[in-house]
């Protein structure tokens, strides 16, 4: 670390001496530590504002004594990750009494929503904090700030004077030749889940680039009740609190957009009957994310009949606005309890508990981060091909067909996606149809600035990569990424989290989860139903709602909005035995 | 209190038997208590909700016991006032030990703002929580939900069952006859003071209903660089940070709206050359106004000019973004220390210290209630007349003619206001221009279903008022009141601010003080520059930026733009002595 910085230093001195730019480029190697922020002063030289770290010197690199004996007493998050993820006695008792498994999850969340800062410092447009960070919602977040103009090489002071090219890239570390499946038994159910919940948040405002986005930042269910009132209103049916749905062969279906004229994407010359309405636009692209619309829509009319036996009294508004409370409390108990659970393995298990952190130091406001919105492409884990109830469908015969969910029912479609095995998260798993995706969101990284992988690894105190083989655990890999970037500390962010070796148990390497996990605590646990004032019956319908959210489970959300038998409803596939496929047979 | 409870409950009970009305109106007596929530449970009936009260019992009227010791040790507001406005000798002491000082100023912050429920529950479209009073930011935030449809009176279950006419009532209590001067001295400097910072946040959407607003929701320095980017762009002359000015007999002015095209209001047939380019498009309204924005235009550029001779590196948009972060800062110092200072009247010596909140629980967000907005309706401050060096301007000759200012230099004009007597806040001082203003404001007050001025009382623990006169101190007030009301709890919002009595060494009664305070500092210290990411001398470009605002005072912010001599810079007259005008002299 040391000799790095020193290497920087001198480089940047020596890049001012022979006068080839002009600027101050001192800040380029990022040389404070811990947080420090870093200031040019004149037209050499920096200073690091080392306040509010804990730590002192230069380059904020000397812990105070306090914050010694913190580090000192707290494992490494490989030591954590382990440590969840083996002792199946251990964690057997905790998750059995309820006070030890109340402090776990207590700790859960602090340790993992103090690693995001909020207020938000940083957007796209600054390497520096600005006002607009916090007032202008317009942006996406920025966890690190771009790298500064006039910087030696794009990343700062690492790597080549020019990227290595995106299509090469792509070509040569991203396109899936044979479809590799997901070493932990995830099934499709799962990643549709992934898809679906996230596009809530996710909504890149591409018209006006790729640093702006037009969502609320937020698990905010406009993903089931439409971007805005307006679209609400063409999506309600104004009596007893419901949604707009219409019967196809008995069954629930969301209406379709001539019914309810909210803004849908569709290729042109999609036929009316197949052109749903839902509440997020994207949502007729794929028949998994019709699958969970419909799901969600059966769920919040099931919840309003509940609520009017409950509250005779109650209007149309009334039932509406309270069901949609209670189907965002559900959203999250069964994103924790069920889908997070499952992505981390481990042996403890997970609660949705609020109240754990009245009286903590905690931030109930939350901001989406283009960096959230990079790590979370998880194409990879979409399959080539789905066997629905015995006919085989290529991803293409997927897309823009949600009507394929309709010639199965609900139950064999949810049935067959639990058995379907998902797509394995690495390097050579990105099917056709997401390579202009992925091709995409490299160019996007590269034009939003985003630092160095090993910056974000250090910010999220994970240690930097040393060499190319330690970040992907293999000596071809290492050597045709080393052939591109020269340099491990100028590995692009996107490309970073799909060449890392996966961590022991894991869908994911060391990076997506230590980032991740942060990002969805905090995006999840500072939603305002969590916080003290909306966390209370009364708020859900009083104890009646409040049990639907505190009871809600993926199994249940299915397995009470489908008629006859319940299908299989598994994040898992059912024949699925740990270790049989190992990260090494890439 | 018990009372009160049992009577409200009768009526209920009386109301549901003869069929009056339909609808369960159990909770609009608003039974429980101590931010109790109440449910109505079936077609009759209701539950208090007590979660997180630190109450229990069926109207949460019980306190547990940790909050009954609590509630003991706690001094009652009116003690705490009268404790801060007497005793100088001790006062003299904590202002002159710095820990002492940090520890009232920490306690001062963290009681005031835990009175503000954050985040927001309510907005004016429910009586309810809701998502949406969290997610829409168009909407202005409530701080008590509307009073319920259905119920047996406007008011809930008070007074009479038609509100009486709001004519009537300004005509009655509100009309200036003769010109009150403000007892305690305060001067015109500080009432433009006060319009001028509080509309960069109150900025009401009148088109689409007094529910709805335009701002940011907070101190976000709007009302100097513009609305929004499009705005700023216009305002900003690209260089060095700089905002565009235009030189005027030798003194920097803002730039007019041919040069710097931002949306304004003035008159139609305003010529050219008055139709002055400001943040807030209602800045020409008033040559006071006009006067804030250009001193703060001037200290904007002052602070570019010192920030780049610190940074020569930098460019023109760090210097701009840098120099607007300083600026905020220079606002919420002055506003506390200089501004809130004489508002309070303490002998305690006010402090910006962001510094004391962190690691305490606070949450670094704000959004303006309706209530805060109407609370600040303080256009009994504004004289009848100004003199300005010798010249006499009636209230109608400054309206919409911000070239006065020009016409007596910026010093003659500073040092005009500082001498111009205030008005004193309370009834029968609403000049005629302002009387439109109030009538409008009472009947939105009844659109916007506020509830009763006692429950507003409670809610920022003041104890309700049991008469008029106990609430008036005035027998003749009280009667004339009672006449109109009925009922001291069917009293509305705006009408009991203004008609409240006098605190003793106050501007204003203890209602506007105990409501005001809270939705003050909340607003103030939530601002994004205090929390820890930002409150350090990096973001406001090293030391010398920091220091501007650690220094700042509203003399320096005058005394630093004008040339030559300083001005007489004052929130208070200088021929001012405390007493010489009573309250009972209405």
């Amino acid at each position: 670390m040391q000799d790095l910085q020193q290497g920087c230093r001198l480089l940047v001195v020596l890049v001012v001496v022979t006068g080839m730019v002009s600027a101050n480029t001192s800040c380029c190697s990022y040389p404070c530590e811990n947080g420090g922020v870093c200031m040019t002063t004149g037209m050499e030289g920096f200073q690091c504002d080392c306040t509010s770290t804990d730590f002192y010197g230069t380059l904020c690199e000397t812990p105070t004594f306090l914050k010694r004996v913190k580090l000192w007493l707290k494992p490494s998050p490989d030591t954590t990750h382990y440590l969840l993820t083996h002792y199946n006695w251990l964690w057997d008792t905790v998750n059995s009494v309820n006070f030890l498994r109340n402090a776990v999850m207590k700790k859960v969340y602090t340790l993992r929503s103090d690693m995001i800062d909020s207020p938000v410092t940083y957007t796209s447009e600054h390497s520096y904090i600005t006002l607009d960070a916090n007032f202008n919602t317009t942006y996406y977040a920025r966890t690190l700030p771009p790298v500064p103009y006039n910087c030696p090489t794009p990343m700062g002071v690492w790597g080549k004077k020019e990227m290595p090219d995106v299509d090469r890239i792509v070509k040569k570390f991203f396109v899936r030749k044979k479809f590799l499946p997901e070493p932990m038994g995830t099934s499709a159910l799962f990643s549709f889940f992934a898809q679906h919940f996230t596009h809530q948040f996710f909504k890149t405002d591409v018209k006006n680039g790729p640093q702006y986005q037009w969502g609320g930042h937020g698990v905010d269910v406009t993903h089931v009740y439409g971007k805005d009132k307006d679209a609400e209103a063409k999506l309600r049916t104004f009596k007893d609190g419901k949604l707009k749905t219409q019967l196809i062969q008995g069954e629930e279906y969301p209406p379709l957009e001539k019914d309810a004229p909210v803004d849908m994407v569709y290729p042109p010359g999609t036929p009316e009957e197949r052109r749903f309405a839902i509440g997020q636009k994207v949502f007729g692209l794929l028949p998994g994310l019709f699958m969970y619309a419909t799901i969600w829509l059966r769920e919040h009319n099931r919840v309003c009949d509940i609520l009017k036996t409950e509250h005779p009294d109650w209007d149309d508004e009334r039932l509406y606005q309270t069901g949609k409370l209670v189907i965002l409390g559900e959203t999250i108990k069964i994103v924790i309890e069920d889908y997070v659970q499952h992505l981390s393995h481990y042996n403890y298990q997970l609660l949705f508990r609020p109240e754990l952190l009245f009286g903590e130091q905690f931030q109930y406001q939350n901001r989406i981060t283009v960096e959230f919105n990079h790590l979370y492409h998880w194409h990879p884990l979409m399959p080539s091909e789905f066997n629905v109830s015995g006919t085989t469908y290529s991803l293409r015969e997927f897309v823009y067909h949600p009507e394929v969910v309709l010639k199965h029912g609900m139950h064999d479609f949810v049935d067959s996606l639990s058995r379907q095995r998902a797509g394995a998260f690495g390097p050579f798993n990105h099917g056709p149809l997401t390579i202009p995706v992925v091709t995409d969101l490299l160019k996007q990284g590269r034009q939003l600035r985003l630092q160095p992988y090993n910056q974000y690894r250090k910010k999220f105190n994970l240690p930097a990569f040393k060499t190319f083989e330690e970040m992907t655990g293999n000596k071809e890999l290492a050597k045709a990424l080393e052939e591109e970037y020269g340099d491990i500390n100028a590995v692009e962010f996107y490309v970073g989290l799909i060449m890392e070796k996966r961590r022991y148990r894991s869908v994911f390497g060391s990076s997506i989860v230590e980032m991740g996990g942060p990002y969805s605590v905090k995006g999840l646990m500072a939603n305002p139903i969590c916080s003290p004032k909306y966390w209370k019956p009364s708020t859900f319908g009083g104890d009646v709602g409040f049990d639907i959210i505190n009871t809600a489970s993926l199994k249940k959300l299915f397995c009470n909005n489908i008629k006859g038998d319940c299908p299989l409803v598994s994040f898992e596939v059912p024949d699925y035995v740990e270790g049989d496929v190992l990260h090494d047979e890439l």
